[in-house]
């Protein structure tokens, strides 16, 4: 099997099973208890709070752990709507994942008021509409690092520089970058900021929220006095020490890791247009994440085209995971500007920590394979 | 080491866990994609699902996976508050776990009038109290199924039948019932119950919302498709797949567990009695989850005895592991009726699944000796 879609979610590091493993087993106390094993079990979130701090250039203070990406993403949007009741405005953009999105849609039935930015035709927020966008209520501005469909990094510097002194509050949905790109919470200025374990070789169920030390939110989990009091719920230990070593793995490897990726991806859509010579990059082709690629077909299925693959031991997606299944097509693709058709036609492939340059050739035969037996079957 | 605090958490059972560690590893796919690997993580979340569905009496499609006990019971107070804008009321206790009761005060501060019943001095909530509670806008009575510090389990069947056809919907917080009592949702006519794996031998990490079939609840969690739209976040499937075997393994072992734990607890207090005739039982000493058992000394510390027990390789607790380290008396046992130094000399003991009957002698020295050394050292 070769499993390009990374991100989707990734085989967890051995690194970091290797450290959850034992408070899955004997060292199972709950990290508040008062007794030896508690108080390792402590130790040990705190020893994984340091690690993602260190990774993305916070205090261990500004770290909470949650359950994922998405609940991060909701509890930013909702906690900082619940802790104030009057009007505001938040600027998000079209492309954000269903967690923004359906969260500001349901602060929108509340009366929130929300603009969705567009995006150009290379996948990018133009800093202008950002600007242009600010009202003198606007509250939050959430805008997603890298898009996790068709890869593009966004401003997010830039961004953070506009919103510098303005007291609006920014949050960025790094789900994709974090562990994959460079993020520096300081220099990026953003004041939230969302990561998920499972994205960068950790555990799936283990999220990750940087609040700016100072930043008020309502909870949005209640209960006891775990992480600070903000986010209640005994804490799923062996995952977050998972999430510890995976991120600190990942930010050791990267320069290394970011190199092949790239050089991954180039041989992949080099040697899909010798056989394929309309496909199409979906996003811009320089300002991406090294791993991820979006390929239009524009006349075949997307879906049918991973089935094929799947059949092949080839691991792809077409749009998100979390959105697979629904028969509609991306919102990110319709916001490039591509049709329905069009949308439906992509597929993405995205390599990881896992995968060698030598699968590369493997991957393109049987996407260029799969796409000639879809075409001869008409 | 002797780990009698299983009421905070529990060992993952051998079972569970090696059924968990092939998510962990090979089996890494995300649940919501659509080749092979993702399509076996689905079904093996849909396997847990009717685990947990099978062991509560309910339909799997009334299952929902969470974070934890804290989402589930903040989910069904905050999704119920937010469908419906007009000003309702609820009932809950004084004994409730804080995320039942930090949830409703939150709600307090948005307008919702919220009644804390009391309890007797055994430690139950009355039935007459209940009812005498319910006003015309009462829109949901959530009273927890055991409570997790004095073990007392509440008429839970007789609330739901008092309830039923009365437009007033009944949410339980079982997290320390499941498992360890039988607990049938149909029986007892409840309309949400919340639960968490690792009480009863699963991973940290899993939580459990059952929601009868046809209620409507808002999301906490958005984004995508998961858990049929109503919580969103890539699914944790090793986690949840312990959930499902370590539920079935849990009822399936009850009938006999029960007896042992029982027999367990009543030779610890026996025990203990002997050298320390005046120490009390705080809440009733029938009607309680078969492992628990809240000691009251009345002259010492509770807090000194856990960590001389600790020293012994013995562990238990004061209050609920979630407020340890808060320097307050537990609200559980000052609704009681206890005194703020009542209520900080009790230990917690709680026996479970990797107890044995053996350990009980070692239990009951180590408290007495600890408890003797306290009084000579004052």
């Amino acid at each position: 099997m070769i499993y390009a879609d990374n991100a989707a979610t990734t085989k967890i590091s051995e690194l970091a099973l290797a450290k959850m493993l034992p408070f899955l087993q004997e060292q199972y106390g709950n990290a508040s208890s008062l007794y030896s094993i508690g108080v390792k079990a402590k130790r040990a979130v705190e020893q994984a709070r340091l690690q993602v701090a260190t990774a993305i250039n916070s205090m261990p203070s500004e770290i909470t752990f949650t359950s994922g990406g998405s609940e991060s993403n909701s509890w930013v949007l909702h906690g900082l709507a619940d802790f104030n009741g009057e009007a505001f405005h938040i600027i998000t953009s079209s492309i954000e994942h269903h967690s923004v999105l359906n969260a500001c849609h349901a602060l929108e039935e509340k009366g929130v008021e929300v603009t969705y930015l567009p995006i150009n035709s290379k996948g990018f927020i133009e800093i202008e509409r950002v600007k242009a966008a600010i009202k003198l209520n606007t509250k939050l501005v959430s805008i997603m690092f890298a898009n996790n469909e068709i890869g593009t990094v966004q401003p997010i510097a830039e961004i953070g520089q506009l919103l510098k002194g303005k007291g609006i509050l920014f949050h960025t949905d790094a789900v994709q970058a974090v562990g994959h790109i460079p993020v520096d919470v300081k220099s990026l200025n953003v004041d939230f900021l969302t990561a998920s374990a499972h994205k960068f070789n950790g555990a799936k169920g283990t999220g990750i929220l940087y609040k700016r030390s100072g930043l008020e939110l309502s909870p949005l989990v209640f209960g006891g006095e775990q992480e600070r009091g903000i986010r209640a719920g005994t804490e799923n230990v062996a995952g977050i020490v998972a999430a510890g070593y995976a991120i600190e793995e990942s930010v050791g490897e990267m320069a290394e890791r970011v190199k092949l990726l790239r050089a991954m991806v180039e041989k992949t859509v080099k040697g899909i247009k010798e056989r394929i010579p309309f496909v199409r990059i979906n996003g811009d082709c320089e300002n991406r994440l090294p791993g991820t690629v979006n390929l239009g077909f524009d006349n075949i299925s997307g879906e049918s085209l991973l089935h094929l693959l799947d059949l092949k031991g080839v691991c792809v997606s077409t749009s998100s995971a979390c959105n697979s299944g629904k028969d509609e097509p991306s919102h990110v693709l319709l916001a490039l500007g591509l049709s329905e058709q069009q949308a439906k036609s992509a597929i993405r492939i995205s390599y990881g920590k896992y995968n060698c340059i030598d699968e590369v050739e493997t991957v393109v035969t049987a996407v260029c394979d799969a796409y000639a037996k879809i075409i001869a079957n008409r």
